[in-house]
């Protein structure tokens, strides 16, 4: 009974962890995105490089990332899924931007994200981050997608 | 002590499971590929479909995705990481497709794959997988590379 509890209150923090990344990246607060980062966490990000190795680089990523954003945009969740044990979590889920400019290049698809998160000194942090959109191996284009 | 012994351990099935999948990639052997996945698996393929839902339909992918192959290959493994906690394991890697066929698609560049595992009767499956290149917000297309 006490472990069950544990891993519903672990799995609501690691939504909450979610819900506040999401909240970060609307917001456009670049700190308050990095603090839910390992420092020595890995990313293979939906653009390049192929990977980033260290939260400090993958810091300059958002940072370009962020300043090609429309101006105005909300972020738009779905199918998460979340699965706790001991002091590692696995998360993974769709997500895609919205907003006013309906052309602009960041809101032509949802993405895949897949998360694993350590607790370490009673923190849970992100130590690997997948985003992605699969691509078509006949024509090597991304496939972008409306309705996953 | 004991405890550092079974993570030392449990991450030593991660690593055997990781290789048996490597082997039966190798020798096409569907049934051997899928043993390791559970039933109710959510896949993020590096090809579409954009997310699959059960080891079932995972099965078809991969039987496509086996007759495409070149017909003498080899797989080549760099950057595994694997991180344990009671009965859940995240491991992510970069692979790619080696062989002869030097102009053959599968071959044209690395992959970057995550894993999600969880011990289930004793047993770790994949409950997540996560398959990609990054691409390129400017043109659309996958960004392949032969120098991760």
């Amino acid at each position: 009974m006490t472990t069950e509890k544990t891993t519903v209150c672990d799995e609501d923090q690691i939504f909450k962890l979610i819900s506040d990344w999401a909240r970060a990246v609307c917001a456009e607060d670049l700190d308050r995105i990095m603090s839910h980062y390992a420092a020595d966490a890995t990313i293979f990000d939906a653009v390049p490089p192929f990977q980033i190795k260290g939260a400090e680089d993958y810091r300059r990523t958002w940072e370009a990332g962020l300043a090609v954003l429309p101006a105005s945009f909300d972020l738009e969740t779905r199918d998460l899924n979340i699965t706790v044990s001991g002091d590692l979590a696995v998360a993974h889920w769709l997500y895609r931007f919205t907003g006013p400019e309906k052309a602009h290049p960041a809101l032509r698809s949802w993405l895949r994200a897949t998360i694993g998160c350590q607790r370490r000194d009673g923190q849970w942090q992100i130590i690997h981050e997948h985003t992605s959109v699969p691509f078509d191996p006949q024509t090597a284009e991304a496939v972008f997608t409306h309705d996953p």
